[in-house]
């Protein structure tokens, strides 16, 4: 089995360390991943401008390799090449701070399973209740957990799982629930400020905030402890509206007759 | 009534100026969109560097804001700092090249719209399937003509209108079909190349691949001179394979004793 781990945190991030290290005990890991944090990337990847592959090595020891780029970029990087072969599986993470409701759209976690999933690789993201780095363990048995169900089961064609862990001692989790995508909003706003030259510029702020009370879905769940795991998907069709939009006559309407 | 214009071409691209006179037709027009061309870029947005909004003007007429960083970064700076309200429809475009089937996960002009939805502004994205900047005339029609409709029927919460239009002369377009999202692959490689002093580093190459032949799918309507409508969502949960996972037993054999 060939593991390929990555991140939207950066190389160096001790949460990519802990991943990569739990998967080694599973078997042959890559880690491929961006050379420095690219968090809220979404799906961004890099054309117009060129990007680089770098070995990088901590205390004599070798990580993994660095890309320059976004997590996207990164696993395109790491399937063509730098494996020799495509992996058995995708794992990324595990990233600090949950990855819930509307954030999926923003988070380069995600984006990078996304990517291992176009690319025909079952793929999963986690991500940990927390803005801390301190334990990673309930994170790395459950990642071990869900990898071996994985590649046992392989995943649907263009799906990938979404996982979330709760900032929990081991005790203290509720269980693991498959849900759906919960919905959050953002009250961000922008601070001004002004630069030593006397120009304006801004800081996009604010925080997620929860728009869901359904214990079936990944905010809430998450919220009340338990382990969530989310099957997503990039067909974006909001099906339910195709029908209505159809009332609208846009089709007759707007004909070619009317252009 | 007041509208809201943006791309991801940035913000002296022509599809935009098109665009935007076709939108002053109708009402108040706002330009608001990146300072240089950010394809690609998904749903990003810039955490982490200041942001920056600029007036532009050509031959001394104003032609909107340019914002440093992403297309979703220029509709939160539009909608939060440069308008005084929120603007009654947002429309993202237009962009040079189809925004079908996979390649909405990676499009800053969709990622704009869902910018737009999220901030609870009904939203289109619209792209011109050409690589060529020379006839906007049948996507100006038909955009003011969508941009009338959404703002006569309004759209379901959470929902966006993500419109391509075929590169075709007005009478040989087929119709209009309102459509799912289609499949698309990508057959990317990359191209390596060594810099003056001795490095390597890769381009990112390849092109988009239709998977479908579905005609009521996005990628083959727009393949057979239709203007597509495909309403479209960020709820990106896999529901029929929900199901299917849970069969796994995720939750039973890996539950809290387990962990």
């Amino acid at each position: 089995m060939t593991i390929l781990v990555t991140n939207d945190d950066g190389i160096y991030a001790p949460g990519l360390d802990a991943l990569a290290k739990a998967m080694k005990t599973i078997d042959n890991t890559t880690v491929v991943a961006p050379d420095r944090e690219q968090s809220a990337v979404g799906h961004a990847i890099t054309l117009s401008n060129p990007l680089r592959i770098t070995e990088v090595y901590r205390d004599r020891e070798f990580l993994g390799y660095a890309c320059s780029g976004t997590p996207a970029d990164a696993v395109k990087l790491g399937v063509k090449e730098i494996l020799d072969e495509k992996p058995d599986v995708l794992i990324s993470g595990i990233n600090v701070g949950a990855n819930v409701g509307a954030s999926l759209i923003y988070s380069g976690t995600v984006s990078a399973a996304t990517e291992g999933t176009l690319l025909g690789i079952p793929s999963i993201a986690i991500s940990l209740d927390s803005r801390s780095n301190d334990d990673w363990s309930v994170a790395t048995d459950f990642a071990i957990k869900i990898v071996n169900m994985v590649l046992k089961n392989g995943l649907p064609e263009g799906v990938l799982l979404n996982v979330n862990i709760p900032k929990l001692p081991p005790e203290n989790i509720q269980g693991i629930k498959i849900v759906a995508q919960g919905k959050t909003n953002f009250n961000d706003f922008f601070e001004e400020r002004e630069d030593p030259r006397g120009h304006k510029y801004f800081w996009m702020c604010g925080t997620m905030v929860a728009e869901d009370d359904n214990p079936e879905h990944d905010v809430t769940a998450l919220a009340q402890g338990y382990i969530t795991v989310t099957p997503v998907h990039y067909n974006l069709t909001a099906y339910d509206t195709l029908k209505e939009i159809r009332k609208w006559g846009i089709e007759n309407e707007l004909g070619v007759d009317a252009i």
